[in-house]
């Protein structure tokens, strides 16, 4: 194939330095080059093509991952990596696999959880992949609810063991990853019972599988949960179901770092604080809100490209048609997109921060922020993860039909993403958990107690209450001041609005389930504020690079006005800011449009992907677009023959008007 | 597995004839009966088992469907199924295949564009399918832009022949169903050339294979584009390439009712008015939102059953946790799904009175319905197919983690249906197409011309743009003609200020650009607009049994109300309500939920589906999920065996330090 850049004039327009862009996009100079490394690591390596995913039937798909894991393994090994740059490795193989589970919560799960004396046993085996372990919380009947989980672990004082059992069939462990094929171990959360009585959801570590042979110890059934969404996707997991039959461990198998039961088989509670917990899953939202931004920016540095290749329409007496990406409606819908990819890298570096902050809080005691951050991540994990979703599937149809073929890399990037909306807490029940913390916040104004970090703004709710927005031309819309404050000003009001009306309702609580579908958009409010208002910090800091800093600035602006325009309704239904600035804001949004047209395709470049974590012939470097396509439609399965398989069976008996179709 | 209805005290609990409401959906008694019949013919018929397509590779796939098509066949002629049993029949196959394209585009293609001699030379042959076509319009290159398809059909007087070719690479034509692997003939799209003159894009029968060995006839290259989005979904469909390199046909397989090329290679346009054109698209478009009720009822269907069965939360003191569909959250998103399943169904129904009193009128020479009818239904497609895109991934997400497995149904649902947003006419290029009408409207006004149809309430504009909604209580949002006039209002109001945004741009046509985004949103509002009146309409007819009336006024009320909450932004910016009016349809909204709760399991079994056709473990009739779950998952082939294929060579090395990974 010819070797041109047919998107070397969409580059060359670009008005800022793509190399700085490339650096704060990964975070500093340091991160670009590791992950620079390991993308091209990967890329380079043919055990790690992913192209043909889509043809595989499961099986085939499930060794080839097998394959894949162990080959990244080996290499990790080879190469002497850097924990940094292994997991930026697994980052580039970009394909579900029981690795994940093991390293990202088996082995947190032990740390956070684990004695010392435990975690000297357990973890050097973990770390070598000498047993491999998963996570094994949800249950067929239960999902967002913990509390409700069926599976028991009962005390045995005679043999100093816990019997773990399954008694019902919603109590079958069901979703965990990794389960259903490969783990030889597992945490295992159950009901603890001891001396008669129920304790509540603890975990246990849980052999399996035979080390020996691999096949399911005494006690146990285990299998695979089925296929799942999407082509390859995630059904390169083995997620699977698991029934315990009086399954016995050893006692010292219960994770006892929080709480303990002894010899005796009394249950005691250390000294230890339970809010570590709390810290646990602050730092797995904030590496969730992190995967959002890298899955919104491969979607978006896909249609960006194609939309600059593709050209529809518009075509005078013969010339070529116009780009795609110069129409207005596609810019409406696709820039907002690369806005948001950038806004929630940000905050998600800032999350990166704040789990560092409340960690070394932590360590000296100090829970007073852990509500707030806790809440904080809850919310940014369902707003980013949900907008990402819908954000892909946007930029699937904005490539229009070719955007539903498996070579344009969306169907799959969508059907791999998705589930990030339920996991680690489901996007609805994490928002309503938000607004609980924002209705305590509101009731506690006035009481002296201020307000702290993301929610310090409700301290000036008096102030926001009575804020009228001064803008009078669309170039206010610019002022960063002016969009933090009608941002603030929304969210407070739709939450004083909230509290109001469920001090209405008979009990607070009739008061909260009654209004809870407007909780969530006060939750949202909330959420989008804290988006807006880290990026605007990111863009007050000093940043190097020849017009680097004047693009972030504009597509802040996009984020914001982009955001003020879809909930057009809550700004003026809490009378923040009148229909005629609404309007404003509207001519603004296409006026940054303009702006930032010419530099769309250098700032997709900035994310410094490779052709092979993108996985899209739409979305390809040089834009060589529709060779590419035909050279991949060829390789299907159905093209090996002329005449399909089936033809003398079942297609020539039609058109003959021969019926005697045979019965498999 | 038990017999028992889970599901019965849901049932018991309706509080309306639940047969009459079958009728209702159905359309007629006669309809409904059809209905059952076929989709208990397909059903009890092993051939037509579907549940297995996630699991089968590719090519196994296809030959799948090529069987259940040749079968469905046999069993319409066997049976001497009517016309509307044989499509009624198909429906419930419910897998995209060949055949689809054979009766639903190319038999109206040579109906509608061939003469009387060509219709009786073509048409015998495919209603025997002794001959199987497609529609070869798109191509790679060239999507919603017809006028800019590249394939050339060039006369040759000397051979009296037509010479189809394909220029470049972009010309290839890419997309048709049924052409990769099985028809035998296409309607080929392709520039007239004649006389040294290109006279646009005209249709074309041409033989692609054999009809003895199916092979390409010489000059064909063809293919199939490859795997598509989803397990099943399209890949049961062999959308294909295509390439000519100078094949001739003869002259008289150019379709020449509107249009002909004379011996000579004269081009000669005949009396029969173009304008039929526009009256198929109004058929295809009709029988799209038809389709758009179908799917959208069957993921509603399977969200409202499983919410009524999942129960998560809310247990007092060990008792059963609260059922998901009790949640105000829940409500709020599931029941205006509900509401809209009931809204696409009715002005479906309309449509098709539309489309016969269209082709009255064109057999009358009548042309000026035309236009707005073309119009309303284009924006009726965009609007009711990214509605039921959109709602069906809803459903999913509301199904917590189980929607993600294919067992669910819902991943095949929307993979299969998304496609219905891009073709006959991209969602966002037919808003534009309705704006434009809507702009002539809006300047046609006061020049005595009277809009017509769907557009009459812009006759009122001056009242319209005057008028002040006067909502005092929230019950006063279920008075029809309230509802009916903000609606009116707001769609009037966005298209005048869009009109006037236009007017000071330096040109109309530089002015429709620009505003294309906002002009979107006024053409959506337009089509709200429609589809809530025509529910209004649909509610204020007689409709018998007990209760079935009351359902309808409540889901009529949730469609209009939750639009109007999506939308408020629209509603306040342009003056039609106050903030105060939009809280309280929010209240109305609230206690209309808590109205239909009881009555949501019945309202979607009067959709009357078969467990089959459905095709979802969670939304199965007696509600008995978890068994039936775990059932499913037993059948994946990965656990066909204890340990997995790949354990030997990928797992066990790692677990045993040994890193000789073998590169296949």
């Amino acid at each position: 194939m010819e070797e041109v850049d047919h998107l070397a004039h969409e580059r060359s327009k670009a008005q800022f330095d793509g190399d700085a862009m490339k650096v704060v996009w990964a975070g500093s100079k340091h991160a670009l080059d590791v992950a620079d490394r390991m993308a091209r690591l990967v890329a380079s390596d043919p055990v790690f093509r992913k192209d043909n995913r889509p043809m595989l039937a499961r099986k085939e798909l499930f060794k080839n991952t097998l394959r894949k894991a162990a080959h990244a393994w080996k290499r990790i090994n080879e190469l002497h990596l850097t924990e940094e740059e292994a997991s930026m490795l697994r980052v580039f193989v970009d394909e579900p696999s029981y690795v994940d589970l093991h390293w990202g919560m088996f082995v947190p799960a032990i740390k956070g959880q684990g004695t010392d004396e435990q975690q000297k046993k357990w973890l050097p085996l973990a770390y070598k992949m000498q047993i491999i372990g998963c996570y094994a919380q949800t249950e067929l009947g239960h999902g967002s609810n913990v509390q409700g989980l069926e599976t028991t672990a009962t005390f045995d004082p005679k043999t100093d063991e816990f019997i773990i059992h399954s008694p019902t069939l919603t109590s079958s462990k069901w979703w965990p990853g990794g389960l259903g094929k490969v783990s030889t171990h597992a945490v295992v959360y159950a009901r603890l019972i001891t001396e008669g009585k129920d304790y509540g959801v603890h975990g246990f570590i849980v052999q399996l599988r035979s080390l020996d042979d691999h096949s399911p110890l005494p006690g146990i059934t285990i299998g695979d949960i089925g296929t799942k969404f999407g082509n390859g996707a995630y059904n390169t997991m083995d997620n699977g179901v698991l029934q315990f039959d009086h399954v016995c461990i050893p006692r010292n198998q219960m994770l006892m770092r929080v709480s303990q039961v002894t010899r005796e088989g009394k249950y005691i509670v250390s000294d230890v604080p339970r809010q570590l917990v709390y810290g646990t899953m602050v730092y797995v939202r904030q590496t969730i809100v992190s995967d959002a931004s890298k899955a919104l920016s491969r979607a978006v540095c896909i249609a960006v490209r194609y939309s600059a290749v593709r050209r529809q329409f518009g075509s005078q007496d013969g010339g070529p048609e116009t780009q795609v990406i110069d129409y207005k409606t596609q810019q409406s819908r696709l820039f907002p997109l690369l806005a948001s990819a950038y806004a929630f890298r940000f905050v998600g570096e800032w999350l990166k921060w704040l789990y560092a902050d409340v960690t070394q809080r932590l360590q000296a005691n100090d829970f007073s922020t852990l509500p707030e951050a806790h809440a904080c991540t809850a919310g940014l994990k369902s707003l980013t993860t949900s907008a990402t979703a819908d954000g892909i599937e946007e930029c699937r149809k904005l490539c229009g039909g070719h955007g539903y073929l498996c070579s344009s890399g969306l169907p799959e990037l969508f059907a791999v993403y998705v589930p990030a909306c339920t996991y680690e807490g489901d996007n609805v029940v994490l928002l309503l958990q938000v607004a609980r913390f924002l209705m305590k916040t509101v009731s506690q104004l006035g009481s002296g107690k201020q307000p702290v970090g993301t929610t310090a703004y409700m301290g000036r709710a008096q102030h926001l209450m009575q804020y009228k927005c001064d803008v009078c031309g669309a170039e206010d819309w610019l002022k960063p001041s002016v969009i933090l404050e009608a941002f603030e000003a929304r969210a407070v009001r739709l939450a004083v609005n909230c509290a109001q009306n469920i001090s209405k309702a008979p009990s607070p609580e009739e008061g909260f389930s009654e209004l809870s579908a407007d909780l969530v958009e006060a939750a949202v409010a909330h959420c989008q504020l804290i988006v807006v208002s880290k990026f605007i910090e990111k863009v007050q800091q000093d940043i190097p690079g020849r017009g680097v800093k004047e693009q972030l600035q504009i597509l802040c602006n996009i984020y914001a006005l982009s955001v003020l325009h879809k909930h057009l309704g809550d700004f003026l239904v809490t009378g923040c800011i009148t229909p005629r600035q609404g309007s404003l804001a509207n001519d603004q949004l296409r006026s940054l449009y303009s702006q930032i047209r010419p530099n769309a395709v250098a700032l997709v470049d900035a994310f410094n992907y490779t052709d092979h974590y993108l996985g899209s012939v739409l979305g390809c470097y040089d834009g060589n677009v529709y060779p590419k396509l035909e050279e991949e439609a060829w390789k299907d399965p159905l093209n090996d023959s002329v005449v399909p398989d089936g033809y003398h069976e079942y297609v020539r008996p039609v058109l003959k008007q021969k019926f005697r179709v045979s019965r498999l």
